[in-house]
């Protein structure tokens, strides 16, 4: 890593990508990297190309790859031939392990219903939401990413591509304040007034939007204002959860909590948790052939949950985020990097342009730092959580390298 | 098996379904199964108590428990710590791979978009449907059944409670004709006039609507009438595809091909396929942190194509299919059994009334043989395509027994 590579993609890599086109639609590949396997914080490709990964596959990967322990726990299944099962038709232990452990984690009172996607977790809250309140408008964030089912789509207002042409449920949009001081702070109020809304959702941390942080007034202010008015606040932290910002939760920073909210990728699977008291609304409205029922993702599920509270690795997060930061705050102001922000490990670089960001990060890619766009230019840097020092000022070496220079 | 289990659940898998309770929120239980692992046809619960299966886990485990191949695949990746990537932001073989294998049994000029459920894959269909044609209503069948997410719930109409205040999209019902001579069997034409229609979606075997089984006329009518008008006709082949029915696709039993289809459970993983005419309406329409990235679904989704290959089970079912349904019809018009049909090894029993039917299947279980419940009184039986004439014969022996008392 480091050194320009110019042979990529390797042969074999190219084999693979000619079969993709011929027989696969895709959508949004924008690097020639063909994943064989890892280890630790490196992914390296079918040709033996080596990356440092500061993406942990948006954030799917928090322990990075080949940890012992979920090494450990693969070998525990490969040979359970029941290793994915219809998880509403029947139990396993593995169900009722995770639903214990992640309640350790959740809010009092909030139980969980597992299921296969981000996506499908945000479709559950906001169907638990319609229960209790009526198929009347969501609010959601202008910028929120909340997935491509047409329900979880109707409240993305990222790029209006993803959604041509499709129909949409009714929905108003707020602006997502990064500013205490943002005259728009207080603009939900006069929505929820009118007693006609079904939910507020929102992310803390807008992934796909940009990784913008939420101020901290904005996120009472939805939190008070819901409460006032009876209306279910949703918190997709489907990117955010599960440790990348320094504690298991975004909105733990804010010292609120939610009614409903929605986990995913480094939990291993889609999760909605929400209050009992919302137990009734679930009647025969929730289920999925197999929903609860993966038996490998569960299992990963859960020792990821244990290995991040034994190796302290929120503090980690939290550490080598705050270095990250630092280190590529210092880049504010040259070669058209005009922002850097984040909490713990998730960090995003806003450039000039939308041009220059996907040139730098195309250049990235060629030195072996893996990253990823977000927003209109931001890159989006959010590596394992068990990121050591010395990878972490690999990465920076590698990022003055390439960003510093015309 | 056979003899009745009086202390069903167990110890082990009491405390299991009480974690559960107390944890996790819960959708349609119906046995008190906890299960542990499983051989061949043979389930077994955590508790040591066997079933022979006549679910498959909802056709989703159609080479059954333990399978050589299969066990063989979780071995290869019980090493491999990049076993679940981000599957549209970086590519891996096992995606190009069951890419191509499908493209083999698919018709031809399709390609496949990769996805986490059968949900997902309906919505994934109805959107390229929507970007042809525009949010438009769509036309669906009374009765059926296309997944939970809200653009796929919109679709279905199977119990009213599933959608419960939830919003829906524009829609019309036509009647799911099981017989030529239904008097409604054109009535899709009136609907399809105006041109103002963005699809027709329909399973072939409506499968939680109870296991009927279309008439020839009326799929033919929908080929046709689709065509004529230019409106996409999507079969939702999820429950009833790769083998079930005694070949790839229920489809093939009309002599049709549909525009758009969709699969998933007995794939190991939803995909939505249709054809190349419909690639530009891909354009950022489709995605999914982990659609195309399970590399251990996709793996062994490739190896049951193979293995059905190999092994001829798409034979063993229609033989099967067809000793079982023939014992099962010597019951009708007794004990309050009405009817019997299907495909394959997909077979649908009717009862009398819900509330036998339900004590029927109880009644099954407690002697050890699995089987599901489906539409308002049905018995659904969908056994692993590798089923024997010994597990056929043991299985009805065990329907004989508990059916045909009082
Ligand atoms: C905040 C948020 N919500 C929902 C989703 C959708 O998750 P999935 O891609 O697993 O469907 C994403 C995916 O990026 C996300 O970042
Ligand atoms: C025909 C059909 N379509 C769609 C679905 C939804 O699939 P999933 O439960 O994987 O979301 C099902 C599930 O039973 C089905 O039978």
């Amino acid at each position: 890593m480091g050194e320009k590579r110019d042979k990529i993609p390797g042969p074999k890599a190219l084999r693979v990508i000619n079969t993709m086109k011929k027989h696969a639609y895709d959508s949004t590949f924008m690097y020639s990297l063909v994943i064989s396997h890892g280890h630790n914080c490196i992914i390296e490709d079918i040709d033996g190309n080596k990356y440092l990964d500061f993406t942990s596959n948006i954030g799917a990967c928090p322990l990075g790859y080949s940890h012992p322990d979920i090494i450990e726990t693969l070998a525990q299944y490969s040979s359970n031939g029941t290793y994915k099962i219809a998880g509403q038709d029947f139990y396993c232990q593995e169900h009722a392990d995770l639903a214990e452990d992640i309640s350790k984690i959740l809010p009092s009172g909030f139980k969980t219903f597992f299921i296969n996607s981000g996506a499908e977790a945000v479709e559950n809250a906001i169907k638990i939401a319609y229960r209790k309140k009526g198929p009347l408008p969501g609010i959601s964030c202008i910028g929120a990413f909340h997935g491509r089912t047409l329900g979880a789509l109707s409240f993305t207002a990222s790029r209006p591509v993803h959604k041509y042409n499709f129909p949409e449920f009714p929905s108003k949009r707020i602006k997502f304040c990064t500013r205490d001081d943002d005259p728009e702070i207080d603009a939900i109020e006069d929505l929820l007034k009118e007693n006609k809304i079904a939910f507020i959702m929102t992310e803390i941390i807008q992934g796909e939007g940009g990784y913008n942080v939420a101020s901290k007034k904005f996120v009472s202010n939805l939190r008070k204002f819901a409460t006032r008015y009876g209306v279910p606040l949703i918190l997709d932290e489907v990117q955010s959860g599960i440790g990348h910002t320094g504690k298991w939760w975004a909105f733990e920073h804010y010292n609120i909590r939610p009614d409903i909210m929605t986990s995913a990728k480094a939990l291993q699977i889609g999760a909605t948790a929400f209050d009992k008291k919302y137990e009734p609304a679930t009647r025969s409205a929730l289920s999925s052939t197999w929903g609860g029922g993966n038996r490998i993702d569960m299992a990963v599920g859960s020792k990821v949950i244990q290995v991040i509270k034994r190796d302290k690795l929120l503090e980690n997060a939290t550490k080598m985020g705050n270095m990250l930061r630092k280190g590529l705050s210092e880049m504010i102001g040259k070669k058209g990097i005009v922002d850097v922000r984040g909490l713990g490990l998730m960090i995003g670089v806003e450039f000039d342009t939308a041009h220059h960001r996907d040139k730098k990060l195309s250049d990235l890619f060629k030195h072996g730092l893996l990253t990823l766009g977000a927003g209109q230019k931001s890159m989006r840097i959010i590596p394992p959580l068990i990121i050591t020092k010395e990878q972490i000022h690999q990465g920076l070496d590698i990022m003055h390298q390439v960003l510093m220079r015309n």
